[in-house]
């Protein structure tokens, strides 16, 4: 079904003002709200990696308005092609990143001395696509999930990690707006904690009942009976359905098919990779130790402490009951049903 | 096989002095290493409610000895009988803390006016009982897991959780010095950090490689193939099998069956209840909020988030591959094996 945008976003997290790229630095939150001055492809990069910007979606979007600011302090075509290639690669797992930069590149290099234009005329419309993707992604998830009115989620996947209300969060949004949600758990998402700082800052903005959990507390609970349906993002779909995202999503789905529940993935079709044919061929990026050895600043062990420190893991197409993307619904993804998918047309 | 203790514990937890019980505050480790000096049962309840004493056996010895202080200042029967009572409520999940409590009120209930030295000795004699199951667990359990040179494990269950080299830990520590380790991986366990701050910490003393992972990792690396078995303690075996252990062990089952590799559970037989038939009917502690919105005292979300802080959950005897004890393997384990095992005398 349509919607509107009646809940509106609890948040702007990223904003171009016509020469700068503004970003809410959400290493601060919930603590700070603070705008960061991004005024070269550099700034971008050095934002999104240490993830001041995240989210798959938010990152396309911010590295296309990346290769806008870069253009506007120096609009040659080297200028166009070092920007695109130190943006796209910030941060590997998410296909999003590539994908927006290679439309804003096309476009850029299509246009000769007007490059600068065709590029932000580019990003403006993968950010408008992205927001409406947001919508309609709540829309198809909350129809889905009607009956399940406790929900698991894990990170943040609102309007800090996407343009619009976000893709799962949104879903989560949807339904508080329609009524059909009691209560919403967050994991905390260690190491970086995105549940614990930003899913509960935008849960409250929204005055969305919500508990937050430790990540190891989410299968016990789901065993006990209390959640009715587990609800990820995703940061790279493979074209047979396995899905990368935040470390934890792939237990967090054992979980759920343990308990006969369902396990639903939202995110925009841009983040469907019909070039990485399985799971297998995902890079699953290693962050810095520091991260495990740390939690918001403060040391947990100690510091010459060794770690291992994967962000991301694969949960394999056979456990996801749905993935929910703009155009609908793909209940058991595999491989046919995500090509099928990608050839229905936008509405 | 029959194991005399070459490797010596990494650390004592727990001293009794003939006076006060001195214990070392484990909430302070791995940054300092102090001993708080407990005179009372209330000190020695104190300290277990805020897991400066913390794991299922040690507990148990520390609840002991909590008695024989406690008489140290009053031996009258009524301070016998309030010292069982307080102590006994100190944590409800730990079957060996009520077993202990009830052998030494027995022992000394039955001493007369010698209930102190009664109670003493029946201490004493818990906690050499509990030193060398310590040692027959862990040459059981390398025996079992001898091919198997990368182990996960969660929490902590060495010499800081038991008296000895502790359960789960012992069998990692007898594996290195059988020289049939490679390395392990230490889950953090939040949200106590049981894993960054002890484990890590007893690995480093006793020479081992170690890595140190967030909670949520351990599922994508065992499904990626980092693992060849994971090795967990307990709070409380049930009848039937089924396992109480700290927050995560579940999902840590779950994901070693996934890849088909052992998922070994190590106490000694005290942890064993036949009065509870199954884990439906384990109480699971729910600890104090702010330790989900905290971690190491820094905060980690807004000071009012509501939180769920379960300590435990419940592993379902299906998903064990073996239980080992100070008596032996049992594979598979059910109500059956486990009624079989208990009638087995101790050597």
């Amino acid at each position: 079904m349509a919607t509107t945008r009646a809940t509106p976003a609890s948040v702007v997290a990223l904003r171009f003002d016509g020469a700068a790229l503004w970003a809410i630095d959400q290493t601060e939150l919930p603590w700070r709200e603070r705008e960061l001055e991004l005024r070269t492809a550099e700034d971008v990069v050095k934002a999104i990696r240490r993830l001041a910007i995240r989210g798959a979606p938010l990152i396309g979007v911010a590295g296309a308005y990346g290769v806008v600011v870069e253009l506007s302090r120096d609009p040659s075509a080297e200028a166009l092609d070092r920007a695109c290639e130190i943006l796209r690669g910030a941060r590997p797992t998410a296909v999003n990143l590539s994908a927006a930069i290679d439309r804003v590149y096309d476009r850029a290099s299509a246009a000769g001395d007007d490059r600068r234009a065709a590029a932000l005329r580019e990003a403006r419309a993968i950010e408008a696509e992205e927001e409406a993707a947001s919508d309609a992604i709540a829309a198809h998830g909350a129809d889905l999930l009607a009956t399940a009115r406790r929900i698991l989620t894990h990170c943040n996947t609102g309007a800090l990690a996407a343009p619009g209300r976000g893709t799962a969060l949104a879903v989560v949004a949807e339904k508080a707006q329609r009524g059909t949600l009691d209560n919403v758990l967050a994991t905390e998402s260690r190491p970086l904690l995105q549940g614990a700082r930003l899913t509960t800052y935008e849960l409250s903005r929204l005055n969305i009942p919500h508990e937050l959990i430790v990540d190891s507390a989410a299968a016990g609970l789901i065993a006990g009976g209390a959640v009715d349906a587990v609800i990820v993002g995703c940061d790279r779909v493979a074209a047979n359905g396995d899905v990368a995202n935040k470390v934890g999503t792939y237990g967090l789905a054992l979980a759920a098919r343990a308990a006969d529940i369902p396990f639903v993935v939202a995110g925009p079709t841009s983040t469907i990779d019909p070039n990485t044919p399985d799971g297998a061929h995902i890079t699953i990026e290693e962050r810095d130790p520091d991260e495990v050895r740390a939690a918001a600043g403060q040391l947990l062990t100690l510091a010459g402490t060794p770690c291992r420190n994967p962000a991301f893991d694969v949960t394999p197409a056979a456990l996801v009951t749905a993935l929910v993307t703009e155009r609908g619904v793909i209940c058991s993804p595999d491989a046919e049903a995500l090509a099928a998918h990608h050839t229905i047309p936008t509405r």
